[in-house]
């Protein structure tokens, strides 16, 4: 392969650039999710009773979001995964969001898709004290994402949808590509993983990763 | 910080050279393991009874491996693994190699180590059909590692014992950094991951990864 003068000035360009950034390392925590669902208020009043209210068990570290006191077992083609954490407040739509290694044991060949997808996907039945719901859109596996507050967002330069890459140290040491940036006002700037993907890089919740921008090197 | 010429040369020619090697690229397929465990002879007859040979139940990639018929309990601190399958042929040393998740549900903080390892290791409790042996040693998350070909390692121009990187694609891509590589005239080139690593990557077994050399950039 051959080099023109014109891609060599831009690649010495681009390279200085990496360089001169490399001083401003960004640092965030890691949250780290258990398989779970979200539900409709319909899906939990099938689930639980008419004009069931789910019950808060803990406030997670989003602010406004909390672990249900109620969980649910899931039955798949092949298989049947008990006490699943319900997350609430209640959403528009219902979502079950799964390990890939649930997805073997339900089953189940698992997308992975960001959480709000509605399209179709392997089916599951949701069963509850009062009920059951069976699902064929909304199942998946959480593609990784940032919660990212609006102001961190700012000074970083990073936009609504933006997809980065995240390093982690020590002895599993891995880059997680495409990383989707979420941004609100409310969030708490945070990368959140699934517990394989967590176990994949050996970390633990709270632990500080490298955000990498566009530019950088790996 | 500022640049002077001779590090802005170095570097110019460090990328140049990146460049060129981007036309070669090397892949090489996928080995997928669960949780198992290696025994020695001596802790094969105590867990089976005296003079006992463990059965082929299924070849493995690597010539002359194989999935024991034989299982095991393994108890810790704080729970139990039932069904966990012996692989032989027996080995030197006795050696268990579990997920991170595995060492949550037993109660053990799992040191990630090479296989061979033989350093103090959280305790665990083999249990067999005759007898039971408890390890202070040996246990562990494997570290990723690539089995690699003679004829390969010597095209690519790796060396015994190198640490390289490796990069998977689709919706879930990583790069897999601190990757050993294990050089035999016997060995199929493969990369070995655990379960979670897979799952992190989305990698069923067989799919093809890309090595990345020291001098690749991400």
């Amino acid at each position: 392969m051959l080099l023109n003068e014109e891609t060599l000035v831009r690649e010495v360009v681009k390279r200085i650039m990496e360089i001169q950034a490399q001083g401003e390392k960004i640092f965030i925590p890691v949250g780290i999710s258990n398989h779970h669902v979200h539900l409709c208020q319909a899906d939990v009043e099938k689930l639980f009773g008419q004009g069931y209210q789910l019950k808060v068990w803990r406030e997670l570290s989003q602010p406004g979001y909390y672990a249900a006191e109620e969980t649910v077992v899931l039955v798949g083609p092949k298989g049947v995964l008990a006490e699943v954490r319900v997350l609430g407040p209640p959403r528009k739509n219902t979502q079950v969001e799964l390990l890939i290694g649930d997805g073997y044991r339900l089953g189940l060949e698992l997308p992975v898709r960001e959480s709000g997808s509605t399209e179709a996907s392997p089916c599951l039945t949701i069963v509850g004290p009062k009920g059951a719901v069976t699902m064929c859109h909304g199942v998946m596996a959480a593609a990784r994402h940032i919660h990212m507050n609006s102001c961190d967002a700012q000074g970083w330069r990073i936009h609504e949808g933006e997809l980065v890459r995240v390093r982690t140290t020590g002895e599993r040491s891995v880059v997680f590509n495409n990383v989707r940036v979420r941004i609100g006002d409310r969030y708490i700037t945070e990368l959140h993983l699934d517990i394989e993907e967590a176990n994949a890089a050996n970390l633990r919740a709270g632990d500080q990763v490298e955000l990498l921008l566009e530019s950088d090197v790996n």
